[in-house]
């Protein structure tokens, strides 16, 4: 077992001998959904104000709202959401690289193969130059998108590493 | 302003005064990501013990590995992680219909344009039957594919949103 493993079987021991929210129920009791990115260093629950059983929480590289589609669908549709709050944050690595630098890295380190199965899936890194914009431009393809009625509410923020605050942007 | 977004705002007053984390670097420091759904139930930080800066976090409806694919290659190929815990739980919203029903909750709710977008974008809910067979067919799935190098350790678990535990799977 690798030491992550063990880390995750340590922690689980400890959580659940005082886990007390075994009664939640599966629909977000706030009915909202968080959507932001996988980076290291934003713990949603924390920085955002998130009780155990509020929200839903996607994350992706970069807090795609085109890559959290799928996923958004299914927390307004069939669990009931109706409000997105859309976090994006300074030093993002999407801000870093354009999708030509993904696929040569992927080329690099795997091999031909592995960039045949990026082109099969075509698969687009979704990497963005500029963050507000990016912020703004999600928030635009959301309300844009018929899978999202026009009820739903939708806020665009920044999140600063650096900081730990969160800003409002749309 | 909605209470959701008053309440991103006076949680970001607090976090951020007395933050003390903004030193840390953009790639995770203990090369880990973990995978895992967008239930309201889970909280990844305290149920699996990660650390802010020390591992990406995506989420998704399901924790679906294919629908992660994307932010796992830049993950592992631009920010070098070399583990992925991947994290799907009891009483997961995925488990409830199939694909045919989920179109048909579109198209009652929002109508035929909608359903039109969803099949131009052919988007696939990507439910599943059982728990730890899906769990099974995500870490083969990692492991079959050209993106994921054999170097990666891969493990699977089920977290238990009646109990806060998480136990093995594969």
């Amino acid at each position: 077992m690798s030491a992550i493993q063990k880390n995750v079987e340590a922690t689980s021991e400890q959580y659940s001998s005082s886990f007390t929210k075994g009664h939640l129920a599966l629909p977000p009791a706030k009915k909202y959904l968080v959507l932001t990115c996988m980076d290291a260093r934003i713990d949603p629950a924390q920085a955002f104000g998130i009780e155990l059983g509020d929200a839903h929480v996607i994350r992706n590289a970069g807090a795609s709202a085109v890559d959290a589609l799928r996923s958004i669908v299914i927390s307004e549709q069939l669990l009931g959401t109706t409000e997105i709050v859309l976090v994006k944050h300074t030093g993002c690595g999407m801000l870093t690289f354009k999708n030509e630098d993904a696929y040569g890295v992927v080329e690099k380190n795997l091999g031909a193969k592995a960039v045949a199965e990026l082109k099969e899936k075509k698969l687009d890194f979704l990497p963005f130059p500029q963050l507000e914009a990016a912020v703004e431009d999600d928030v635009k393809f959301l309300q844009a998108s018929k899978l999202v009625p026009d009820s739903v509410t939708i806020s665009g923020w920044v999140y600063e590493v650096e900081t730990g605050k969160t800003r409002r942007v749309v």
